[in-house]
């Protein structure tokens, strides 16, 4: 059985990331998508082991020391992560895996595994990105332009990932399905397919 | 404007791959199919500037000592070749172009055009292959050996492609689908799309 291959998508605030990654996973349920885990409290809304697998800091601590862990940070004193097994589990199974992870932990999980694919997520221009940002109405002047600020500097990082796909408004869909052929082209690739020559032999 | 890219897709005899090209440009009209130039007398199902440029050889041989054409060989007596105009103005007018070569053309193209795109169309394995050969039903058993023995030849050069696509039988249509999901991926890569950073500056 073939291995499957690890995909991370990345995506600034206003890269409508989440919303693309749900359409991929409803049309392609085979996909596995990975699950972060962290030290901070579930909010209402979240469901623990769907959202995130909420764990205390010293089990956290405890798999770092084991390395255990692909990639992690500590934002705002607590920590955020991926398990190893979560993610190459899957793929020894033949699952592809989509990491939907943030352009620090992007970067540290491709500077350890360069055969992972990098795809960046990015509203169409700043304009669009800033009304995507101020329409959710529910921030104040400075959290908004704090994160204006942190989304353009996430995209200066696009040219260090293999593909970057334009999410258009309304264009969720759009976005999914030219994700799903990255990721066939990428199976498609002689480094995976090249093995089919002994069937002519 | 975008340029459009170069895609050279080879498969042997058997590969089906006259069909699915076929299914390709009838899908997506705006990619354009590099028609090939020989010195060959024209069959009476051809039709001139459709299936070849067919020209004198004198005509052919002025081109190659103006360094017009992209690649070519001399087969059985007569020349073969694309000239570089065919493909290179469609590129720049941002229109993809489909050059449907053999091995030995696409090697010589990727040699000097390492932007290329190669993929190699193969049938699902050895017993596939012959009685595809064998289905014609129209050769004798030396010429369809002869055949069979250079389409397998051929296929060892998939590891020198850059992507490969197994046509199984009836399916054409999903190779066809295949190497467009290929063509919009390779458009996705951020060695090309890269400019948008510009737009969040």
């Amino acid at each position: 059985m073939d291995k499957g291959l690890l995909f991370i998508i990345s995506g600034p605030a206003g890269s409508g990331k989440g919303t693309v990654v749900k359409s991929i996973l409803k049309k392609h349920p085979e996909i596995k998508l990975s699950i972060s885990m962290t030290t901070r409290q579930p909010r209402p809304i979240e469901t623990p082991n769907v959202d995130y697998y909420f764990v205390t800091k010293e089990f956290f601590q405890d798999k770092i020391e084991n390395n255990e862990m692909l990639e992690y940070a500590d934002y705002n004193g607590n920590y955020y992560g991926t398990l190893k097994s979560e993610v190459f589990d899957s793929l020894e199974n033949g699952r592809d895996v989509i990491l939907e992870i943030e352009v620090d932990g992007a970067m540290q999980v491709k500077a350890a595994n360069p055969e992972a694919i990098t795809i960046m997520l990015t509203p169409p221009d700043s304009q669009t990105l800033e009304s995507r940002l101020r329409g959710r109405g529910t921030e104040t002047e400075e959290n908004i332009l704090k994160r204006l600020n942190k989304a353009k500097i996430e995209i200066t990082f696009l040219p260090k990932y293999d593909y970057s796909v334009i999410n258009e408004d309304g264009g969720a869909d759009a976005c999914a399905d030219l994700i799903y052929s990255i990721m066939q082209a990428e199976h498609s690739k002689t480094v995976h397919t090249k093995s089919i020559i002994k069937k002519f032999e």
